[in-house]
């Protein structure tokens, strides 16, 4: 059994940079993180970026690097497009843009999109998870990729039908950093997936997620008439924004739902849909995205007619 | 007829000082308006800034002030405390607070409370305008009163039986600068309220308030896929919010409403509300506060036995 490297893998996203040293296998030889910012990147040069981290790791220079995620949007290192829904995800490598120009071969995932007129939608970074996700977990209809955009991805086999992204991240950052509830989340304890108050916040959100934005305020005048306290406030805003994205995700209480997310996330979602009864896969998505990278790769290099690789 | 000075009403919110001299009978006889905000406020003492203000305006020593608003809340001037509901709107001069140690008499109208575990609410000021509203245009059962946190309001006959507040306004503005939709939002033109975008987003809003957080991210994937403008993405995220705003207060297509707003908010709620069908009755919410203070200030005067004064 070898465990020589045979390729790098990168998901770069707005906020942070995963590389992994995979074998023929997918076996992980190392890894490497940082937390830099986009637009840190773009300041510095992509390139440049890159070769750090691959010098850091002392990365032989005939691997290739197949990258997923925000660098290859408009604003990124090269444009790497979107492909339509219904797609197969298993394409995906197969449309891989090639980065020009550089020593190695690198090459970019494409991100899907729903191009409807009324309700758009893109995906950049997941679709690999997915293809993942796909892989690990054969036959699964629906997964959650919960995170600062979450996706909910309707699958036929190994076609995807159709996504939606809810902004719950996002709303969640905003609202607890940016606005009167502030005063009644700051603090720096992580939501607890067991809170009461997170679970009820979630079941609250999931039936009526009409008065979303009145349960919001609601947190603040619970604080000035009730002095409840911040850890509280920040587990039922947590909750009942998670709780809106499932209504919105129509969850059904019957249901199996692939969860493909790690950590904090991974356990406060995994309890959420717990509580609405539905039945949880777990897949940690650090294992979708190396899985995706290394099949879309390999879909690439058989496309391409490149078999010097794995 | 007299158009002697009377009454000095101050509505002090959060950003936001204006001030009328009223004759006995209502007249506006001078105006004044500042944005300070309440920090600022905090700072130089609430007593020297009214004292300031009124200085300007040359108001007589002997007058009375009476102020609803933020000025009354606990990191305010002097706390005023919350009527809780049911209550009725009528009597809230009789419960106003009397600011200690100052030459001349000023009191401070208290706020309103749902004091309810499950979702307690308050308002502070537009209790004021609801007194006004009440006086101005009998007979109302809902008002609905926009802004930076939207209040609807269930009335019978004086009697406000309960309230809910949607962070519309603050949701806007949180999501308009300080998210992902800052680059598909951006610009300075004000929404226009017969913007087709604008009226969309209402409906979708309102229909499926469920969709609210996947509808946000769309705007983005929106600018994305189809270069939709800045001007039409902004419409779009107004029209969504208030739409939602209207799914939590159950507005019916078939019922009339008092609303209680001015300027460009106004004309923005006018047209989402006639677009759900809605009978609107408008009442400016600087007529409606005005009101309320004199009224309060009658009320307080002849409760607290005082007749030498308006």
């Amino acid at each position: 059994m070898t465990t020589s490297p045979a390729l790098v893998a990168v998901d770069w996203g707005t906020t942070s940079f995963r590389l992994w040293l995979l074998s023929r296998d997918g076996t992980v030889l190392a890894e490497h993180r940082s937390q830099e910012g986009m637009s840190e990147v773009a300041a510095r040069g992509f390139e440049t970026v890159l070769k750090d981290h691959l010098q850091t790791l002392s990365v032989p220079s005939d691997l290739p690097v197949v990258i997923c995620g925000m660098a290859g949007s408009r604003q990124g290192w090269v444009e790497a497009g979107y492909i339509d829904t219904p797609a197969d995800v298993t394409t995906i490598g197969a449309s891989a843009t090639v980065v020009p120009d550089t020593a190695r071969q690198i090459i970019i995932i494409p991100g899907l999109a729903v191009r409807s007129e009324s309700e758009p939608d893109v995906m950049r970074g997941e679709e690999t998870q997915l293809l993942g996700a796909h892989l690990e977990m054969p036959g699964g209809e629906r997964y959650c990729m919960p995170g600062t955009h979450s996706k909910w991805v309707s699958m036929n086999g190994p076609t995807v039908t159709g996504f939606e992204t809810f902004m719950t991240g996002e709303l969640f950052s905003a609202l607890s950093g940016k606005t009167i509830l502030t005063h009644s989340t700051d603090g720096e304890g992580k939501v607890d997936a067991n809170d009461p108050a997170f679970l009820t916040g979630v079941r609250d959100g999931w039936a009526r997620p009409e008065k979303t934005t009145h349960h919001l305020f609601s947190i603040r005048a619970g604080q000035l008439l009730y002095n409840h306290p911040a850890d509280e406030n920040r587990a039922r805003l947590s909750g009942l924004l998670i709780g809106a994205e499932f209504a919105g995700a129509r969850v059904r209480g019957d249901e199996q739902i692939g969860l493909v997310a790690s950590g904090a996330l991974q356990r406060l979602y995994q309890a959420a849909l717990l509580a609405c009864g539905v039945k949880v896969r777990n897949l940690d998505a650090d294992v979708a995205v190396r899985r995706g990278l290394m099949e879309s790769w390999q879909r690439f290099a058989t496309t391409s007619g490149d078999r010097t690789h794995p």
